[in-house]
């Protein structure tokens, strides 16, 4: 484990433990040049850097760096999602008050900007109303980036998730798809598994894109409900929150499956633990909150991260739970919620 | 965790180490003194020093040390067993070779003599099938220890375990009945659910020992299935191998069950994942097996506990297995058994 600070939760549970900044040429090197395989468990990583040294190091690095790099830049990640004709909102890309005043009259309002880069939970995400926030947007936010993607506000029915892994082999499997309520554009609870008349011919197109990229390891992906249809909202190349709910509800999490799925191993989705299953995020919950986690009922497991310090709707642990369906999951998880201060 | 080696399997797991003798008084508390609770892994400690230090370094310490040392000894084990009615096979302490004499005149022989303390998986365990072997055992062994308690062989149908936790509240849960199957003194494999006509008034028998004896923690119980009904063979204060199962039958396994105990929390067993389940351990197993772990088909989980050295019938790991029925993931964790060499 190599992170930037001594007490980060990933480092708690290991004591092969390094210490130093993740765009650091040294540090990495001298932690590279340590294994065998390396994966990451943020997309905001030098790429090219990453790529590189994974050469120097010997040390091979899934997901791809150079896949990562495109990933974690929203244009370039829409691009390749259009490319493969995998439907997303109309979009974008605009740097300039001129761009952006094009992109309204072509799009209508609302709109939602979104900084290509380093953007996640709500940050530098932008819900421009008419022209006059329009105006206050750009001069604000426009000049002190790498630029935006201006997207076209969807009417959804709903948000969904789902969790795929691709292995080195080429197998690909997913977990079922999942539905996720967004509280303050953070992930709040994902309940499953959810039936869907599309999904499986959205999933087909979807797997054709990780082989013909060349992706290792799980990723996320963020689905909006539309009338029109399932729309991409978001990937991201690593474990993901909407899955977390795979610790207690299926035999093989979806942080093993990413291990498997880079060492070369094959890939299973064993049958869930349960008929519905659900987790709810722990959001900027009370730090003293662990020793709450061991007082609930049966059917939950609290997962706490021990984070040193806690924020407004910072994510500190999360609960899962299983139960007779997917409702009755979430409403046992959001029942022990209540033991939380958040 | 304290420990003796810098590569213990738990120290493996977190990055709050120490390394000292696990009897060493600086060693102990120097640790007791950074911790509020601590329980132990093996209950072959000094429970005098463990005591003395706990009120000391003022760190609460369960199971309590004093029991601990009262069931590390078997001849005060089976003195607490047989104070409170539970059944075991006949016994007596023999310290001399009168004593073994008179013991082989009043149980008849085969004799199984096994060491007062310390002994484990056969270690320190001795069947005398008749006067000739009882002269040599008296000659090699009885020198050399603290004692022997002698039983009478006891003609057993199959061997049962059960794993027991009480809370610091006083709440007992147990976990289902299992069979297990011992090879050269060591647990090959354990299966379940077992039904056992006389478990429940067994199991109520052994809720009052674990009470009035102020037990806190995790108990194994290991029995002999007799057409006189069911003898206690041996109790283990600590999580217990035949428990590990519960790793993946059951959302909490009994390493978490122990701690909720041990920090007064309300103790749950949720019903298992499956309708069967079984484990399989990986004894003397080839240390490089951890890389098959991953290329096991769906419905297996493979713990290895990453010891630095494999010695013959060492236990290296466990295979834990679910399915329709106990037979059934028996199968499969035997069949899963076979990509390992052992």
């Amino acid at each position: 484990m190599l992170s930037e600070e001594g007490h980060d939760p990933a480092q708690q549970v290991t004591s092969h433990n390094s210490r130093g900044l993740l765009n650091d040429e040294y540090a990495l090197k001298h932690f590279l040049s340590k294994v065998d395989v390396a994966t990451f468990e943020s997309e905001f990583l030098n790429s090219e850097l990453l790529s590189r040294l994974s050469q120097e190091a010997d040390c091979r690095i899934y997901p791809p760096p150079e896949l990562m790099g495109e990933l974690q830049d929203r244009m370039s990640q829409k691009t390749l999602l259009n490319a493969h004709k995998i439907p997303t909102s109309e979009w974008l890309p605009v740097n300039s008050e001129d761009a952006s005043l094009a992109a309204a009259e072509q799009l209508g309002y609302p709109l939602v900007f979104k900084k290509r880069r380093f953007g996640y939970d709500g940050y530098g995400t932008f819900i421009v109303k008419n022209a006059a926030d329009l105006k206050t947007f750009c001069d604000d936010h426009l000049p002190n980036t790498d630029g935006f993607i201006v997207e076209k506000w969807v009417p959804f029915k709903r948000e969904l998730a789902c969790i795929f892994a691709r292995g080195l082999k080429g197998d690909v499997v997913h977990y079922p798809l999942v539905e996720s309520l967004q509280k303050n554009s953070r992930c709040f609870w994902v309940k499953g598994p959810i039936k869907h008349a599309k999904f499986a011919a959205w999933a087909a197109g979807f797997k054709k894109l990780l082989a013909k990229s060349g992706y290792v390891g799980v990723i996320g992906v963020e689905l909006f409900d539309t009338p029109k249809g399932l729309l991409v909202n978001e990937l991201a190349p690593r474990v993901h929150n909407t899955g977390h709910y795979t610790q207690d509800a299926f035999l093989t999490s979806q942080f093993e499956l990413h291990i498997k799925a880079l060492l070369e191993q094959p890939l299973e989705i064993p049958k869930p633990n349960a008929p519905g299953f659900a987790m709810v995020n722990l959001l900027g919950a009370d730090p003293k909150v662990d020793t709450v986690a061991w007082e609930l009922e049966p059917g939950i497991r609290v997962h706490w991260y021990g984070k040193q310090e806690t924020r407004p709707g910072r994510k500190m642990g999360h609960i899962n739970a299983l139960g007779g369906s997917p409702e009755a999951a979430l409403k046992i998880a959001l029942k022990a919620l209540k033991r939380f201060t958040v």
